[in-house]
């Protein structure tokens, strides 16, 4: 808004709320003026919840995940398989493998992907990290639940040499057509890839 | 997220976002990952912006407004045009026509419309402070710039009769065919209201 209509305060509130991702500017101004219409429900209690966890977020020092605590309440839950580590790049990759309930398993959250070009080396990330949780004999397999991006999957296969000489199985997900999805709209990638690992009826 | 993956503090920063307009549940997810990963710069600036503009947020005696000031900005504003009111149901629809920025004048927010079934009589808006408005000898004109829905229309209506021994021009907003509008995604309504106020070229 180029002519202010409130306060800076305010128009302090909406230009931090446009920089959330799904929020323009004009979609920050309707969320602002819903916390301004609800600020004892909403707005107070947000601002408390934000304030109470900016100073408790941490890395898990053991699997790189976000949280509250370390060990990350994922690495504290027990009643987790302890044989099966799922690697995943970020953070985002971890919520959306748990919001699909369909793996009860560890995680590894490597903080992204090996990119000589853009400089991040396996130094760069919690790579060190995974061979040593590899080697507790307790661990029966990785998961190497990486994007299916030409960076993810190098990436992998980076993964896959390190861990050569751990005593551990290695897997990857499997590629093929999205449930739901339309043959028409696919890649020749995917369809490669659905064709190839078809299955026997 | 039926399963938690993190600690209690970031999953009610995620079910508080979640309560924003336009942010879901999956949503309010990203803006969450997107907060944690952005601590210093975006999450720790947010809980203070928000905390600072809760206890401020006052409803502008004068004309309805919400603001950090009372008077409001807009109100304090000497460059506005004070013969012209402009009348409106809500904040948002105060703050659509500022971002139009074509109209330089003051404000009234009713805080709603008429609606005798919700039992919203005329002492629930601010009508008696915009007669008392009307009646300084330095406003010429009050625009009713009300929503073009039945509830809109029967206030602006009822506002009509009010303001009539009042020494003011009152106007309403025209009706017509949208800028960027194809006449065959309009209404009968508008279509009607568009043919009725055709102008000759």
């Amino acid at each position: 808004m180029s002519r202010n209509v409130a306060g800076p305060e305010i128009e302090h509130v909406i230009q931090l709320l446009s920089r959330l991702p799904g929020l323009g500017p004009r979609s920050a101004r309707r969320a602002a003026l819903h916390l301004l219409k609800r600020r004892e429900e909403l707005m107070a209690p947000l601002a408390a919840a934000l304030a109470g966890a900016v100073d408790k977020i941490v890395i898990c020092g053991t699997c790189g995940n976000v949280d509250t605590s370390d060990p990350c309440t994922i690495c504290s839950d027990k009643r987790r398989d302890p044989g099966l580590i799922c690697v995943v790049e970020e953070v985002g990759d971890l919520w959306a493998l748990e919001r699909a309930q369909v793996i009860s398993a560890g995680y590894h959250v490597l903080g992204g992907t090996l990119s000589p070009l853009d400089g991040v080396g396996p130094e760069d990330l919690m790579i060190g990290k995974l061979i040593e949780r590899a080697r507790d004999a307790q661990v029966k397999e990785i998961l190497l639940a990486l994007n299916a991006t030409v960076e993810g999957q190098s990436t992998a296969h980076f993964l896959m040499d390190e861990l050569s000489d751990c005593d551990v199985a290695i897997s990857r997900l499997a590629h093929g057509v999205p449930v739901g999805g339309e043959l028409d709209y696919l890649d020749e990638g995917t369809l490669a890839a659905a064709i190839k690992a078809r299955k026997q009826l």
